[in-house]
């Protein structure tokens, strides 16, 4: 009953097979001028529908923060929610690379809206250089709540952007999740709604650790590489990295992988439902947000399940989560089998 | 006949097993609490015969940057070779993490000496506000002239930092090759000799990705962790890089495939200097450098050879390079093979 | 009628004559070590009560974001008010200076209470690489409402600190201000309350730009000095400062400076409210932000007042800042008039 | 017999006057919005001849600092002398500002050269994200050893950037002595040259402490204002500095300070040569580097005199410093007397 993360997962074996041939080749060249990451590139370009400039890597964690920094000068404002993990649970990486201020907004379900972006800049002073200056939104997409961000909202939030001079910049560590979650193309959930730079993660959804930095407008890209080197992020042997990104697109599998995780999640979510149990936020992707007691919480977990407390009760809708209660998060990856659902549901 | 790097190489088998397995497995906590990682942290004090604080990572530019930049304030100087790739080949990611000032040294055979660190060192005014302060000495072993420095001439560089209480650090992305060369045991080639800290590559020596920051003093390691994090290096799943540290110590396979790549290095060298080909610097570990010709390098090319020209010849030893000839680099790994080197040199 | 601020205002004459005096003497050593600067650093020692480590400089910006810097790492959060200089007004400065994270708190009147800093702190994940981790608060005083924190509001934040382990640092470009507003002696106000570092501002009180960050334990104080040249604030011409500073706190001309400016608040407010003008918050310094209607700011400026609308109605009390209206700004200085506060009141 | 900077000296009365009178004015707006700040600027597009974009500052340190980061990205190489302030004695600050790599180059009398700049260039790898890529060059004018860069060298310097794409910068700390020894105007000896961007100093040259960054092309300067901001170095009252600018310039101040300055140097220069003391570098402005025994240095000093030795004995030309001599510098300033001079060369 592992539930704790999608991180906790091991790797597909699709893609711990392409590890395998990729490394049983000969030599290749390094540092990202071999053919498997020219491939992998390509298969981007291809899957977004348009020439795109995109960089490998092995963490998430660094594809947002050099996104941002990309994208934001210095004395930038860059606006994203409070429970983002961006803003939360990066421990400062995007105001390393970028030197700017993160603005923490709020919102329902960790979504900032369009009317949320627009209060805080207003209250921003352009051309004042006391202020720092408006630059770039970052929104989550699944976000920390698991909830989903459609592409209409996505493009509500690209419009604001746009009239405002902002940059758009979306973090998808989750982003197969959400595409299986809307039944939008990629192409329609990021450039078409106004994003000009998406952290893609396959890392939660079955691969070893594979993240890419993907810019929809390929100048916009122009010396990211310099950005991406100086930050010790360009690895030698990228084989390992274009390997698992070669086959996680190859015939559908990221989205077989997130859309299985969905499924799990969905039957949880509704088997918990349906037994009473309260959920914070509605589920959406692969990831449940039980609200249990204290008790049952320590119940499970000494039955063998595996799961986070999730810190943001503030976040959750009304009626308030009850005293003695507290908000669980489950979260399922390609891995999940409908037996630990179903053995979590009995034992919950 | 590939001796364009050692990242050009793949993985040896054990580690290509090793990862295989660690992702097979159920799942485990992220972010390095799993137990595989726990194993990887205690081969290193057994390997190095001591405690030490081990963080793992997938890049060695990292490895360099976060080590400078924890052992040096932002207003210190940091000492190395010009030459050295922390200096001239990270495209300023020390001073990115750190802040710091790298201030190039000289020395042949891309190794500084204690002479030269203590001249800069007297050149800088302590306690002059207008001085950076001498703060870290950094030496790469093998150097980049694939140069050995000894246990003795560390220590001998040890003794004057700590005289000058200046921190130590050795980038040891071909760690292995030069232990191999000198006999030593990894303690007497470190902390005996008075390396602070080891950033130790297993990647240009048969692994996928695995880097380590070793601490040789733990306490010295204290908010480490934030750092890494911060520089996007925290991995999820961690298990990718302890799995293969966990091969690359098992039964002494990283001294193995350390040795073949020095052994096929030995045989190019003696082989073309009986040939007549003169060499840069003589060849201590994984690396050869012949003085080659402008036709002969462009015939070995047309045949089928990858190898780098090496643009240092301010380096070589006396007599210097002859007009229309240049310095190449010759790289073997641990897939080397005696073939290979053998028609390189019926080539050359 | 110059309400605009404080830093509109010219110099007191002590000020000009003093420094007129220090640029007609004989040369002196440069960048601080000039008897003057001694002679100042030992009156700030004297003005508070125990051995300081001063460092005198030009920006009151510079003085918060060094201070900060020297006491947060940069994986460090720093707590304040939203509204505060340090985060709101500053672009960043405190960011580019620490490399941390400012985390803005609520509060009426401008001011942050333990009890939000507390909570604030609570919700940081200690030990956790993914989250910032508590280290330093950072309060001004006077507020940019112009309220006051009383000795004993600091020093229930300072406790807080103290139990939490986090520095306290005091933006005090109204110190003086403050200090007569509340009686205290300024040991009371700072290091006696827990105050580890104060930024102390004779600029806005009278001076030319004169201010300095005070450290109440020296051996906090360690390599400040490269920090603030580093960031090239240390002046050549030091005594520029130091003079100013010598006649400041002589005969005690900076709190004569600011209790005519407070009084001169004081019969502003006075009036103002005799008029029923309603005030956003209470004037305890020298600063009253009357709610003015549109029409009335307007036919203010027309009639030749200087002063600013301030942003921030959300920390007004209740009830709310009616539709059509707006708060003002009005600022005193040691040069306003009593005709000037008259003048203003009459047209209002 | 002060000889031991030119920031030892105190202020020419003009500029005093004009400061006491700036500081007794009515209430201006800050932050540069008053009018003498435009004024100040104003005079500066006069003096170069062309529009300009022009900040006032307290620093040259933070001019150089600014500069340096306005026109170098983080990973760019930024060239030149070893021996320049910008390069030795601002501990660190230009790479503190700007994140790149200052790259030290040889020269005798401090002075870089077209040649080795070229060279320095051509050895960074272009488009290879491993090597910090050309980006700027910095001359400083007068340099550290007191010798011109003709207009002429500055312009071939100038063309070379243009050829390779880099900015130029000088640091300007003594540009008025410069001016004064080459005959030139200002134009001719920056942008017409090729500078696009001038660290303009008048504090070593009879201001208390006034600075500008002088760019060259307007739009080049676009969101400098916030980068100064964010550095802490936007004076509130500007009018400080402004007021020391209008002096400077009104009826060739400056270079009637900067006159007397290079009149006594050459003055001391002469007397010293005619009694066989033998100097380092030519005097070419404000400064005088004698070769003096250990124990004429000591008996000046005994009586009274103040200077510095100049640790650059290996930049002295030919032949080298005798053993049990150093090189000293001294240098004159607007308050320089002539009887100062004599006594000196008597004592020598």
């Amino acid at each position: 009953m592992f539930f704790a993360s999608d991180n906790w997962a091991g790797a597909a074996p699709e893609i711990v097979t392409a590890v395998v041939r990729a490394f049983s080749e000969p030599p290749v060249p390094s540092y990202g001028r071999d053919p498997s990451t020219a491939r992998a590139e390509a298969l981007l370009s291809h899957v977004f529908e348009r020439e795109v400039a995109a960089f490998l890597l092995t963490s998430g964690t660094a594809a947002n923060a050099l996104s941002v920094a990309h994208l934001t000068p210095p004395w930038g404002a860059v606006y994203g929610h409070a429970f983002a993990h961006t803003l939360s649970s990066e421990c400062g990486a995007p105001e390393f690379y970028s030197g700017a201020k993160l603005v923490p907004l709020g919102g329902p379900g960790a979504k900032i809206t369009p009317g949320g972006i627009a209060v805080a800049v207003a209250s921003a002073r352009r051309g004042d250089p006391h202020s720092v200056q408006p630059a770039t939104v970052t929104i989550t997409n699944l976000t920390e709540c698991g909830t989903l961000y459609t592409p209409a909202e996505v493009a509500a939030i690209g419009a604001l952007c746009r009239a405002e001079g902002l940059a758009l910049h979306m973090d998808g560590a989750r982003f197969a999740n959400a595409i299986v979650a809307s039944g939008a193309t990629p192409a329609e959930m990021t450039w078409k709604a106004g994003v000009d730079v998406l952290s893609l993660g396959a890392t939660k959804n079955g691969a070893m650790a594979a993240e890419a930095v993907v810019f929809f407008d390929p100048a916009r890209a122009a010396d990211f590489l310099y950005r991406r080197m100086r930050g010790g992020h360009l690895l030698s042997k990228m084989r390992l990295v274009s390997a698992q990104f070669e086959a996680w697109f190859d015939d559908g599998l990221w989205l077989k992988l997130a859309g299985h995780a969905n499924a799990m999640a969905a039957r949880l979510s509704g088997r918990l439902a349906a037994k009473g149990v309260r959920l914070a936020w509605p589920t959406q992707g692969n990831e449940v947000f039980p609200i249990l007691s204290v008790e049952a919480a320590a119940r499970l977990r000494a039955g063998g399940a595996a799961f986070h407390d999730w810190g943001a009760p503030d976040l959750a809708p009304e009626p308030p989560v009850p005293s003695g209660h507290s908000v669980a998060r489950l979260v399922c990856s390609y891995a999940t089998t409908a037996e630990e659902v179903d053995a979590f549901v009995k034992a919950a």
